[in-house]
């Protein structure tokens, strides 16, 4: 049996201690040496693959696992964003101080503080309950969410699978709560689409438009076709899915010149009605028919992994809604909004869910949060893990 | 008498004497000592007057004179653009080479050639009529046309006025046939006035579009609201005021992300149904119905002085038609398209039109012109000068 925890492994502690590690990323700056060394003495195996790819920088990544038995998974990031203006910060961003009931530091919310909660609730379970508690408890995690993403999640799951590493499910403690511990849990994330649009035209002078072909025209046909009906009212957990403009560009000085080419990018949030290829299906028929005979365009559509997905509520997701409601007297909402998260990736591996801190300081200056949802968020994982490792479970597996 | 012209004062040599000079705006570069000698030497009183704006280059500019009575006015420039790569040329820009039949040089056409027309066919009808012609001719030169045009013609005007002086009629000698020699006159040219527009929205991330005011599809609205209807349908002698939108940027190259504003140039030419007031007038009236109460736009039109004006077709047209007829051939057209020229300000002085060479070389790599086409313009502006001033009528005032 493993020692009971010591105030050395409360949250708090453990957030400081990662807060201290300045792994902005690519750095692994001692963040997942500090995490090793917890949870090798904590009786894991603890493995550190290093991914590479042409063009990118190295990455280190940790996986960690013990028992045996249904796997619950938990997955996270140590690199952090650059700090910013380090002066313009109350507190050093790697102090990892206190001042007022908050802990001040880069990751503080995203995610160092939501990975420290997950760690101090399964030192606290294993204090409690032994190596023997009737399964296993993995920790995935990587050191490139914030950058490229490309030597991270992806290529890790891919290493546990030629392994044959099993999960059950997963809990991706991503900061998931707009203002208040406890409202929201992610059961699932839009996916993401960009795509350039370029209208090509003939230059010419503007007084003499009949030997021009002004491409601005044609660029507003073809974005009003894509803006006129929406793509979706939305399904049962989703809303419905958006496109964005998020830019215009033609870059033409010459107010006496009609210019050769008119370009523009949009994003689409999309939803579980649509793949990365059913949409694209949709806009290339929205423009076709927007165009006409008259407008000569073409449409880049760049490659994507953020496809929409759903994690079907059923009784893990109960489980936490439970232990939340439990701690916080909050029935969190089952959402799939904001941006895009690793959950994407994982997801293929076993059902994902995203439960963590209150994410409204994250990337910002002064990212902090208060010492009492770190407390709180470690109590409802510690509910989290005694509901889905119940005692006469493990009891009856033993006997 | 002034002598008889000599092969000096043909038209090609005049014009090689001014493409020889090398002045490029704000250059003098000899051409208009060049003029004021030639002048003088006529019998013309030559002032060279230099005006200066804070901000921009002294310019040096021509007023020539001669004669009692009613004044023929000439007018035109010295200046030059560029020539861009001079090694691109078949022969050197201020070598005024001739090969083939054609005179080369930056100038050629624009319009050192038309001003050694007019000049080669002053010094011979004064030649064949002596000074005491029945009127009076006046030169109108300046040396700041194609650059800021600030310390040019508009002064040169003033400059006049205030010294009392009066013209019945101008002809500028722009290149103002497309193909061939005789096509075309204007008699008027389109106003041009330029105006910014700005979508003023709220940045924020793409997966968060309620929190933020996404700025293009409110440009696209007032594009749309702008270029809906047809500003008129052209009258007797202009065609439709015509709207082109030169560029539309936005400059936002993150793809995640909502820009806070979008920004729009567009041109109008517009024809003798409208005056800057009015246009802005009607575009305020057309954005502000586009925009209702959702789309918050500023509209930033440009300073113009460049307005829509028409030279009624009266008897002073028709001389120049028939001259010009009788040595092409060709009934030219009475147009009013293209770009603005000096013919703008000239017009508040005198009824002005504007017949000169072929300018499909102006502005090109080895602009030139068929020696055989200045012989025939400076024919064309001597049947001209015969038929404005009348040899019975001069008999008849000397009388
Ligand atoms: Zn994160
Ligand atoms: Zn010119």
């Amino acid at each position: 049996m493993t020692d009971a925890p010591s105030s050395a492994h409360s949250p708090v502690a453990l957030a400081q201690g990662l807060i201290r590690c300045p792994s902005v990323t690519p750095q692994e700056g001692g963040a997942l040496a500090y995490l090793a060394e917890i949870l090798t003495a904590a009786g894991f195996t603890v493995e550190r693959p290093v991914f590479s790819e042409p063009g990118t920088p190295d990455i280190e990544n940790l996986y960690a696992r013990l028992g045996e038995g249904p796997c619950l998974l938990f997955a996270g990031h140590t690199d952090v964003v650059p700090p910013g203006d380090a002066a313009a910060w109350r507190h050093d961003p790697f102090a990892g101080a206190i001042e007022g009931g908050e802990l001040f530091g880069r990751g503080a919310v995203d995610m160092k503080g939501g990975i420290a909660c997950m760690l101090a609730a399964v030192l606290a379970f294993l204090g409690r309950r032994g190596p023997d508690f009737g399964g296993a408890i993995a920790f995935l995690i990587t050191g490139d969410e914030e950058g490229p993403a490309v030597n991270g999640t992806v290529k890790l799951l891919d290493w546990a699978r030629a392994r044959g590493e099993l999960f059950a499910h997963c809990l991706l403690g991503e900061p998931t709560n707009p203002d208040t511990l406890g409202e929201m849990i992610k059961i699932g994330r839009r996916g993401s689409l960009t795509a350039n649009l370029t209208v090509h035209g003939v230059q010419g002078h503007v007084a003499y438009p009949h030997r021009a072909e002004n491409p601005i025209p044609g660029l507003l046909r073809l974005a009003q076709g894509l803006l006129a009906e929406p793509l979706d009212a939305g399904t049962a957990h989703f809303d419905a899915s958006n496109l964005e403009f998020t830019t215009m560009d033609v870059g033409n000085p010459a107010t006496n010149v009609i210019p050769a080419e008119a370009r523009a990018t949009f994003n689409i949030r999309f939803n579980d009605l649509w793949t990365p290829e059913t949409l694209a299906a949709e806009l290339e028929r929205r423009l076709a028919a927007a165009a006409g005979n008259t407008v000569r365009y073409s449409l880049d559509i760049r490659p994507t992994n953020s496809v929409a997905f759903l994690t079907q509520p059923d009784a893990f997701v109960e489980q936490v809604a439970d232990a939340i409601e439990a701690e916080t007297g909050r029935r969190p909402a089952l959402s799939t909004t904001g941006g895009t998260s690793d959950a994407r990736f994982i997801k293929n591996a076993c059902p994902v869910i995203e439960f963590g801190l209150v994410g409204r300081t994250m990337h910002q200056i002064d990212e902090r949060v208060a010492v009492a949802d770190l407390d709180r968020l470690a109590a409802i994982v510690g509910r989290v893990l005694d509901a889905y490792f119940p005692q006469n479970a493990a009891t009856q597996r033993q006997a």
